[in-house]
């Protein structure tokens, strides 16, 4: 199957259609785009892609369901201002996600994923401790809540590499002993294009199921494993550097071929993938190598206030 | 029952028998020391206070088990040698505490309680990220390790006030879900002494028990609630507040009397506990005050290696 | 003199007061409050003090000029409107100081000072990283920015403590081969009370003159040492531990006072000052030992953005 | 001229050779290797290369002088012991370069360059917050230092783009200040290789002198700007993204070739500079793309121990 090393819904459907030379929209998916604000420094591009059938399923190896990606310009400059408007956004989309699957008062887990001491990891992490958590204020002193507050409770697991343990593993004995009714969970994504990295966001209401993205190996969390909906929020913070080396490539031989210089030999590579060969220019194995930008700690720091405040608003 | 305001049972201790004004050793409670090093710039002491029966268990309020207290001299401007040595004394100081609980390769579990965001709280996080860890390994890659390798896994559950999930709850599930047969826990604790600030170091093979310490509110983590044997490895890094006070109180009261200057009124004070009258100086109470030494940052740092190594070299 | 142990002019005054027994206002000092914000949640406080001639400056030791203090109430939990509205605070003031000594386009260098290594003593180094900076671009590339555009540069020049060199020598180098005409100069301070620890914003147009703070020895950062006005920011970070205990005893005398019981001793004590007494309890005398909320780290996050926009928009 | 996009001169000199197909030295060039431990997993080669007339110096674009790089195996998983093992390395190396230059007890200022906010770019003023020095003490309490002691200073002067200040215009003034008699400056580089990431270090008894690195508007920092010798220490934290790009690019011409595909576009392609085919690739111009290894920010911390103990024993 295709590797296309992106996590995100969009990317993926637009790579498909590209590599399948399709105009048309691909049967079994759906989508749609908005874009808000006039001002050019701070326009917020909305697009919604559904999954409606397996064969939209196969195309792009993502499940049933939806998927909305918002896109924001020049991330990097924003002001406080744009920061609050980008998590209303967040809330919004958030909000519909939630009321489609449980009613007012049902008590969410929020799950941070990544590493807190890995920079392009750690937005997960952070974000979990900026969650205005209520579980136990209505355990211990419910006086001091409003009438009506919803049961929010928040974790962040750490990771495989440091913990040993399975995240999946980890959330199913909470899930079991505190019994919320739907998870949130924050991710960091892969993403194919680097105008992506910490400048977009993907809110997708089928849970975490690892596909091409760069960490093929954790296990699915989703409703079919722990048994209540799962939403994810998924931010890019990395691109493959197999990726950059890989696009590289593809280009020099579009080059060549606009010139009319095509061979074989080249038509032979477009048609593999280029990794193996791309291999010797990255290989120290030991080390995952990734392109990230230089401001990627300031980056992180912005976003985390997007999306802890766009769920703080979503879930009371 | 009298407020410690210490979680070290050897300060219990000390203070139960001036309290008590006993010379002998306290039914129920049995103490050596030991010395180790020459230099008196990197002196290491380790006491030993061992608690037999409910007797002890009533005077100092910790239940019966072992309580291995190793103080370093001069932590602040210790050496990396002096890391070194005293990491070594923590391995052997808990391999035989281990040892005494399970078998050569039986599992073990490494928690890492406290607030990795919360700079004297965030000692147990730190340490969990440098453990060798090898349950993954085991199950995914188990040709790379040697043969004969324990089962090492570690969580960072995070504190009540951020997940608003008690520990002990969210290390059920995890107990349950990968069967360790052992907890190693790491807490920061609260201790009587400035002098003790991220300085000591105590083993314990009873687990953590809320006594008088900080944070009262805890669930126990023991053999009690988890059905495995949990061994606690506490470092003060605070002393609160109101114990500083307390204290110059009572050394005001002690000079005024040791002049003559005895009066009524003074020797009531004696009795009670002075918290009523101090609280007027440590009034705000939505803040949880402090005393800390203004270099935590870096004690905490240090302290990480001499856990973490200790740790690693006592489950391997 | 006495030892105020406190760098706000605002408490200097009050204690004095206190001390002396003087109910109108001491001779050389004038003072004046304004409250703002009607919500109760997020009142702000501003108090004027102006110290007008010499005995002004003797009685509460800081020199002639004007000390601006800023309180905010219940600051730990301030929501981003909070900070917004604070900041603006802090532009109003930071304006009319400035205005008061440089022309419109005058360059400004912004100082932070303290150590990014030590939590209570990082917000200098931390606004520094938010200052909206132009001198390079006015240097290199004048086409990005606005006509009329002010020079800003900012600097952290670390401590003593971790550079060898006096802050004031880095700085007076920096300034003559930067020729700024104005310095502001952002400084983490020792405050009386633990009521105003991150909570207090000290705006002062005399520099920073080393009084009875926790730090003696820095040399003076003033127009008298750089030859260019400087506005001083402090924000009380921390609270001496021996505060707390002096304070202890203050109350307590106070109190066996109250009941009638007082004697000669106590009342000797009354006149001296408690320090040497209370030596005892704090005795390692190589650590600095402070008292800070637990929440210190959160706190000075958000003053970071308070001080950091405050200054940002005053400039420009 | 040639392009390296490296600053390390031994990679320089081994392009240079490649692109010209020399096999012998170059003429103003000389080098030699050694390798230490016989250990596979904790292998560390020393290169030396001396640039010794202007040939040389036209060759790779670096001033006549010495360059020494350790290149450490396997950093990743360097225990404490490989640490040690290595800072003596750097010690040794650095004690020779210094005793080259100046008298036992001339004072040295040693300069962390980078961005503290930045993970790739932190490990100068990390290594500054943990040298030993001195200079303050000889001043103030020159009892408590053994005869004999070095006066040392060390400063982080932040970079341009958040002081706005040149850091040449910084030191100038500390220097002219301070009066040290040589500086050591440790930076961040650039390397073409990302197995030398984290794990290189390159001594230099030239200074800093901008060549094909990342940042080539920095001003030199040497002898000829300070009027005192300056050590540099470089150690590679990233590629430049384009870097991976175009080496991927000639591996597919190699290929091509070696296929016996060669064309004339290829040819052609071989000789340019391939920046401008693939500057589509790597668009948003606002961002500094950079190439890291996952873990850099645990690398970081682990080099910063080799470099700081590695010149607290040179230097005393």
């Amino acid at each position: 199957m295709y590797n296309f090393r992106t996590d995100l819904a969009l990317e993926r459907r637009d790579l498909y259609r590209k590599a399948h030379n399709i105009q048309e929209e691909i049967d079994g998916i759906e989508a749609e785009e908005e874009s808000l604000g006039e001002q050019k420094e701070e326009q917020i591009n909305i697009s919604r892609v559904k999954v409606t059938n397996e064969n939209g399923e196969k195309a792009i190896n993502k499940p049933i369901g939806n998927y909305i990606t918002i896109d924001i310009k020049n991330f990097k400059n924003i002001s406080q201002d744009g920061i609050q408007k980008t998590s209303e956004i967040v809330t919004n989309e958030l909000k519909k996600l939630i009321q489609n699957q449980i009613a007012d008062l049902d008590p969410i887990l929020v799950v941070g994923l990544g590493n807190i001491y890995v920079t392009p990891d750690a937005l997960g992490p952070k974000v979990i401790n900026e969650i205005d958590i209520t579980r136990h204020l209505l355990q211990y002193m419910p006086e001091v809540l409003e009438e009506g507050t919803r049961e929010i409770s928040a974790i962040s697991p750490g990771v495989l590499g440091t913990t040993g343990i399975e995240t999946l593993e980890i959330l199913k004995g909470i899930v079991e002993n505190t019994k919320p009714k739907l998870l949130i969970v924050i991710d960091a994504l892969a993403s194919r294009s680097i105008e992506r990295i910490s400048s977009s966001i993907q809110l997708a209401d089928t849970g975490i199921v690892p596909g091409a993205g760069v960490d093929n190996t954790r296990k699915e969390i989703s409703k079919n494993t722990l048994g209540i909906p799962v939403i994810a929020i998924g931010i890019p913070t990395v691109v493959d550097a197999a990726t950059i080396a890989a696009d590289s490539l593809t280009l020099l031989i579009q080059e060549v071929q606009n010139n009319g210089e095509s061979n074989n030999f080249l038509n032979k590579l477009q048609e593999e993938d280029k990794y193996n060969l791309i291999k010797e220019v990255l290989s120290p194995e030991e080390y995952n190598f990734i392109v990230t930008p230089k401001e990627i700690d300031g980056l992180i720091e912005k976003m985390k206030d997007v999306i802890a405040r766009g769920i703080n608003f979503a879930v009371n």
